[in-house]
């Protein structure tokens, strides 16, 4: 009963007790959290400078001394304490904002401020052990200002920074930090679609298997598949609402141009809900299908013992009623008992058992054709 | 275990990989995207013009030489990238629209733009192979236009044609493209609506074998039904709130006249659903009762087992006791032992024993009728 | 295997082919339809006459030669193709629901006219083999006139026709046209009362004989019931869609006296809906009693074949060990071999494998009352 | 399979067939309907009289003659027609009301009219014979009157009744006929929470047997429950709409200090929705866990009847093979033939025999300990 | 079948029976509830004092003598009637919400006051038995004024009262009571996501012993979780009404810088929402999964059960025919009889029924290999 080797996930190991009755906003970095790096980045239609460290203070100069029009803030790694408390304190950002960004956790929401606007994202992989990667992607969005806020270093904005470089005078450049938000969004819906179609491609396979040779491992295949699909789910739904929200929003920090592509996206994501309903159905219907075929085989079983039971025992009762020693002469006193098993001493009297067994076996035999045992 | 020659549908393997941080519209036409050809009309009241060609070129000056009052550009194959760019330049269409009706996945919807409307349908077919084929058409309308954009050249749309160049005066010449785009829905609800029917006649076929004769392969008929229905449910749900909204649109793309018309073909795919939720609930019930018949045929073969071995075994007990070998006289030493299996030497022990055996197994013959196992 | 004598439902076969893309508004009798009959009433408060015709041209001359406030027009039959073409024209009504009327699948719906109210109504009745009928009754009301259109000559509008020529003065005289469409609504919810009555008087009686005594047919009965049932859902949840919408419509073509009256109906038929969804959940348990009542009764099968074999298995296999033929001489050289089944040769060996075999019958028979097998 | 003695209903029982195309509003009162008794009560602030009667006349007498505020008028048994006639006459109540009170299977609901307000209550509980009592309790109020109309003569009002009297210059005294109404409503919640109180005991009952000694009555006693629980679903959630509309109405019929107290009692029923669907929950969670524990037992017979049959049919063989009768020297010709059976003839034949037996024994053993079969 | 030593709840056995009509506002405290301690704090930015008392008398003393701004009253303990009483009458409390206090079974709830607000909040924890405890809280919150009850001495609010003391000029001193009120909601929704963590990790438990060795105790302990969480679904779902109520509300009693922590409060519930409505799933699938193992172990002992049988008994029925008895030579007339069993007296008779059997079993076992019995 080995476990098949499909994808599972491990990021509900993450779960840490909670301290009632701490203060609100005294946020604390998880332990496991890795030390924050930053990436800046000022620009406008035309030109456009960008820096790598890890000082805040270094980071914050670099805006000072760049008066362009847009800036994008980019944090990867939660675990330095002390840049994130500067990150709040220049940004005067909710201390409970700042909560839900560093304790990773969160369902994806967009909440209004009158600063700013604090959106949270979910980004979905699979990696290379086939474990599912769970990424909280936080971001902060006002009239210049784009700050994100990234667990790992492993970089799925880096599209997106190659667009912001290259692509002068284009959308990104121009319709500031609300349509990077967008395209970031973007981004990490496609993410979540390459999952989703990964999955579809599993239970193809599966079906396959399954439709060929049934065996054990597709019920733990088809499960692996359900549990994924059962954090997709948690994530995609409440990811509609956010989107939606963000679409029909009257935020001033959102360009009115940027809607029609944030409705392009919530439409995206409408459709990983829809290939999650149908996933999920299609799942249960051959898991369904699974089981049905496994009860068959048993009743195929069943079906073979009973036909060889019921031929072979009224049979082998014959064979033993003659294999009684039932004395014809008393061995004591010597005298003949005629009524004492008289076939035994019938001149055919094993030929006549042997047409009595073989009637008696072709009698069972037509009653289960009769019975259609033997069709399908 | 063969599968049955069951409608199938293979579209799923159309899923191709998202390359995330694209730009969004730079729409790229498909791999397997057949090279477009396009048919233009030019009508009003009274007159009516037609152009087949695969040169937008051609197809733009055709527009400008016919000073008609309504035009239907048709574009079959999705293939040729030059030609939708220029539609797209030609008709200042918005690119997340592009990128939507080449990108032939998307679920029925209504968009609204400020300088046309956008509507995505989705027509199902059973082709030959009763293979399920699952077209995109998409249709762009504004006041005096309509471009439609199907996948392949297999023309869903000639009826129309054919009352479009022969109604004249009527209700498809003088309400322009708004009519076209009703009559186009009509013509494809009414491809879903014959293949529920399809489906529902297959049901009808089932259900007489799950009746007559139960077999292995109502199964697989069964889920090759709910795996059609499961597309169609995934299609018709969205085309409903499409429909309502086309219906309640305020638009000024829609004429006032054709309301009532979107009205109708909207009430008919509330039909479809209707439809498919009473087949679903069919199909599940057939398979309830095709497993619960698998569950009674067990039960028969196990009752079958128990009275054969239940009447058999303690005769054959009975048999192997008087078949033993315990001895009268001692072999060696010529001792008599009474005690040992003094029937084998009794006038009728033989008798005796039939009618012990023929009294069991009268007994338990009895207790099983009573049990009611020879009853149903 | 045979199917129980139970309620069945036919009219699923009635689909028939949609050819896509024909014109809106030309409707076509269906070829099973009947032809038509007319019957008018022109009344009021004092005044009533009627007229049976099958003629459309006497049915309006009669209308012209009475100057009453109101007039009924009754079609059964639509099989009339040029009978209803005259009323269309007359009565100037739209052609899609002329279509609708013809073909008659429609669901319960109300649409309001400029000129007109349009309601479909479903009735549903057992016939005399218990088939189910479910026709469709279609209506359409205006300031002075009410038609129903009906599809065969069996009338379940009697009734009213006797109220509306002997109730002089009452509200069916007074009220005009809209209190006459309120009177049909509840005929028609009063016949599907009583077969939802029907229904449960059968559900008690499947009950009845579950607990009594089980038997297969109990399936198929139920199943049965669930059919119609399905179809009654299809029918009544529209159809409290529809009434609500009459009861709180501003039409101008319902007399405000009327709203209390189809308030009421509409009571009636969420009691219908109540009762349908509790039978519904009726059913499903007495299926799940039925299908562990069948568990448990291969249960029992087992227990007993397990039982019998456990216990004599042993036993059988003792005998056999004592009719084995090792020999104690050696039938060529004589030789004496003590070793050999000296149990055969005890003087009360017979005796011992007796008690032997007696011993473990009632281990084994301890063993399984401790288990509680032989209890409940 | 005796069913067991757990509460049922019998109150379906009642339906009885509609007549379709009644004139609606000419109520008949039901033939086991029991004769009217009149209670009446005339009060203010300070004063109150009472009086009992079945005339209906003195009851109008006695109302003419006592000028206090507020009266209330309770009619218990629907049996008299013309008691019930003269009441709609002199309170002018629409005849479909009457309808309505007299036909007492109607859902709870709240109706305004602009001359009164109709409520309908249902009370449940369990008579001495432990069958569900389901019983309409309407209810009529305006400015200074209310009257209920209870179906039988047991008397659920009572308490209310002693309160009324007692407690002058309470709420009861000051508020009017709403706080009765409040009142009402209030008991009748008491007592279908009492019921809901009753199952919650009994479902602790069961589940104390079903993790005690599951036996068959468990799934009885739990259908049972589940059946009650089904009347109860039907009553509270349409109860629930009834509250809240009352408690959020506008009507002048309703004091307005009345209506936190309306809100209270509508928190009280929906607390009982809340037990029922817990309990509907447990219920269902109790009938799986017995249904897998039937199915576990099954599987422990089956391992048992393999395990004997695995070990000892293997055995049996053996003894059948040396049971048989090959012989070493020819009867007819006294020929020696050696290779017969010479185990049969070895010194210690009979010791290596039962040596093979118990070390086949013994492998079978470890291999079934291997699998795990005696654990658990 | 030993029961799982998993978390189990007996608050069900709460229940009281509700004696019908009795007045509303005549609270009375429940037998079973803890004499009353009382504990007040007055306090403003700068001071804070407190009292802990049994006598309502000196805490009202205490308040007169504070001319703080703000006041906490904690009463735990809710057996004294009398301290009750001077509470209500003091505070001007309506009589239902005392009610509501003392009848500790109330659903969480959010009710406004014209002087005051009303809320109830449930908390969940395993006490040391791994029973639950639920526990009711209900606050009372006017501009200066908060009123806590709870229902034990065991202090969950005590974090709250530190922070209260020390953090001098924080939130918690300058925002009021309904700041308290909002610390006390987030306290009791930590509690209850500690308790849906450690579900979270018990499902994490239970599923490595699935995979690993499925026993019996798996269904025990993968039930015990779902009442738990039958119970918090209860709790929180009304709890996320409350929640949003109380953020959205406009009571003058809000602060309104408290809005933004309820939202925060409100967003953890919905996570708690989340994580049950996931753990429900997996709770599920992992029983599925169980009882497809069982069947699967069944069909396995089938397998065996018939593989061995079907071998065996063929072979054993071959053995009983060559221990029949029948003669050669009739021992009273000493007749010759060839064709009685002739094979035993062939002079390899013995050899050549050894090959019979070899071959026979060969060919089952190259059937059931066939089969795929011994795959998988
Ligand atoms: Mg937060
Ligand atoms: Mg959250
Ligand atoms: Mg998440
Ligand atoms: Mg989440
Ligand atoms: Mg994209
Ligand atoms: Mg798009
Ligand atoms: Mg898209
Ligand atoms: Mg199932
Ligand atoms: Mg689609
Ligand atoms: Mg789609
Ligand atoms: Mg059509
Ligand atoms: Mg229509
Ligand atoms: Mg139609
Ligand atoms: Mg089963
Ligand atoms: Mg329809
Ligand atoms: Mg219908
Ligand atoms: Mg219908
Ligand atoms: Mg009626
Ligand atoms: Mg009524
Ligand atoms: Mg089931
Ligand atoms: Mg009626
Ligand atoms: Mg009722
Ligand atoms: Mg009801
Ligand atoms: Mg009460
Ligand atoms: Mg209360
Ligand atoms: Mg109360
Ligand atoms: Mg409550
Ligand atoms: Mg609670
Ligand atoms: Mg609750
Ligand atoms: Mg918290
Ligand atoms: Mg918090």
């Amino acid at each position: 009963m080995k476990k098949a080797n499909v994808p599972t996930y491990k990021n509900l190991r993450k779960r840490k007790k909670r301290i009632p009755g701490e203060s609100p906003g005294t946020f604390v970095v998880l332990d496991n959290a890795l030390p924050s790096k930053l990436r800046i980045y000022a620009y406008d239609e035309e030109n456009i400078a960008e820096l790598e460290t890890s000082s805040i203070e270094k980071a914050l100069a670099f805006v000072n001394s760049h008066p362009e029009k847009f800036y994008w803030l980019d944090i990867q790694g939660l675990g330095s304490q002390e840049v994130l408390n500067s990150v709040q304190q220049k940004f005067n950002i909710n201390a409970l904002v700042m909560e839900d960004i560093v304790n990773n956790h969160q369902r994806p929401k967009y909440e209004e401020f009158s600063n700013c606007i604090f959106v949270v994202s979910r980004v979905l992989e699979l990696d290379e052990n086939i474990n599912l990667k769970n990424e909280q992607l936080s971001l902060i969005v006002n009239h210049n200002f784009l700050i994100t806020f990234q667990e790992d270093y492993e970089d799925i904005l880096n599209p997106i920074r190659q667009r912001l470089v290259h692509k002068k005078l284009g959308n990104i450049r121009t319709l500031g930090p609300s349509y990077l938000l967008y395209a970031i969004m973007d981004v990490a819906t496609d993410h979540n679609f390459n999952l989703i179609n990964r999955l579809g491609d599993e239970l193809e396979i599966i079906e396959g298997i399954l439709y060929d040779k049934p065996q054990k491992s597709i019920m733990y295949r088809i499960q692996g598949v359900k549990k994924i699909m059962l954090t997709m789910r948690r994530i995609a739904w409440p990811e509609r609402d956010k989107l939606n929200d963000l679409y029909k929003s009257s935020s001033i920090f959102i360009h009115p141009d940027v809607k029609v592509f944030l409705r392009d996206v919530a439409d995206h994501n409408v459709q990983i809900i829809d290939l999650l309903e149908t996933y999920r159905e299609t799942s249960t219907t051959m898991m369904d299908i699974y089981l049905s075929m496994i009860n068959n085989r048993m009743n195929e079983v069943m079906k073979i013992l009973t036909v060889i039971s019921a031929i072979f025992i009224p049979l082998t009762f014959i064979a033993g009623v003659y294999g009684m020693n039932f004395a014809v002469e008393d061995p004591v006193s010597g005298k003949i008992m005629k009524n004492n098993m008289p076939e035994l001493y019938w001149e055919n009297g094993y030929f006549f058992v042997w047409v009595l067994m073989i009637v008696i076996t072709v009698l069972q035999i037509i009653y289960f054709i009769k019975k259609g045992w033997f069709r399908d």
